[in-house]
């Protein structure tokens, strides 16, 4: 079910030196982000890039191709984390695996911020669009179920809808991407530690 | 400072009936919304509206006014809330207005949804765009104080930055826009509820 086409930017290298589809990726994710995907040209790109049109399309065959890979960069990770806290296993309570899943975003949303911007700002306008909104909810569903596994096991409060939980708790991960900065004040251990004191325990002070 | 031109929409009533300014400037942001507004023409509008170019410009001098006027609609909303939840009153303390800024803001983006949702993707792309940007920290500012003010009154844990905390729980509280639908399954109190429940209280159950 993936987005994109075929391979995986980094391996395929041909073209001018100096160029490789995973710099003209990178540019054209930055370019997307900054302008809208919609509002961007491939000749903004190879602009952007000192390039002529023919010599992006040297490397690319279309702007949609760069989005699907740009979106399954940040699908195909996110799945990973998703599928792994999702699996049942000895030792490992819900409440566990979807503080675990929480902290694996972060790490996630830091390392591949640019695509998954754009993955969040996905509204539907095309077939790529609306099969990364379909593997969204495929995402959505499996953390959902997994904040119902925690409270049916006692460990999470139970009078607040599980689905509106996920919701939430996702929305504060996912606002990451608005005002994360990598050179800003906090790293990404230390905003996964808020956001799990947070979520978990509150912002009350308890007396201990 | 406001980002956009003076008069608020609905008490400018020109043209020809059936379509007002207000009318002009709902189907805008919509349409900006769907379509990314720079992705957007004029002529996209009227088409939209039914209606030809010349007699949208006979309403609204720009694209560009209309993204002034809705931008100030969410923001001034967002100022009216932040600027009562920061004044300093008897009986009121910080953690108590903290808690009705979060419910007050909530309010805002169930009433305002589609104004909000542009605010909150403006890149800072053009003057009226940085001016947004520039109202929309003031407004961070503030609340980044509200929350440090109820950490310093003892309120609040004291273990996590309090510009962090600001950071996240007005994520959690945009991610709304995302997500929320008016005809769902939960209504804008329950909303506010399970927000203040989990960033106050917190997710973990606990004994009573």
């Amino acid at each position: 079910m993936r987005t994109g086409s075929a391979e995986p930017a980094p391996r395929r290298r041909r073209g001018r030196p100096g160029y490789d589809q995973s710099a003209i990726l990178r540019a054209a994710v930055e370019l997307f982000n900054r302008k809208g995907y919609d509002a961007t040209s491939m000749g903004d790109l190879a602009k952007e890039l000192g390039l002529t049109k023919p010599a992006i399309y040297h490397h690319v065959t279309s702007k949609e191709q760069l989005l699907g890979q740009a979106l399954d960069d940040a699908l195909d990770e996110l799945t990973a984390v998703v599928t792994e806290a999702s699996r049942e296993r000895a030792g490992a309570t819900a409440h566990g695996r979807l503080r675990e899943v929480v902290r694996r975003s972060v790490e996630v949303l830091v390392a591949h911020q640019p695509s998954v911007t754009l993955l969040l700002r996905v509204r539907g306008n095309s077939d790529v669009e609306l099969a990364a909104l379909e593997r969204r909810r495929w995402l959505d569903d499996r953390l959902a179920g997994l904040v119902a596994d925690a409270v049916a096991e006692g460990a999470l409060r139970d009078d607040v809808p599980p689905a509106l939980v996920s919701r939430l708790l996702f929305g504060m991960v996912n606002s990451l991407v608005e005002w994360y900065r990598p050179d800003g004040a906090h790293d990404p251990a230390t905003v996964a530690d808020a956001i799990t004191a947070i979520a978990f325990d509150g912002l009350a002070r308890h007396e201990t």
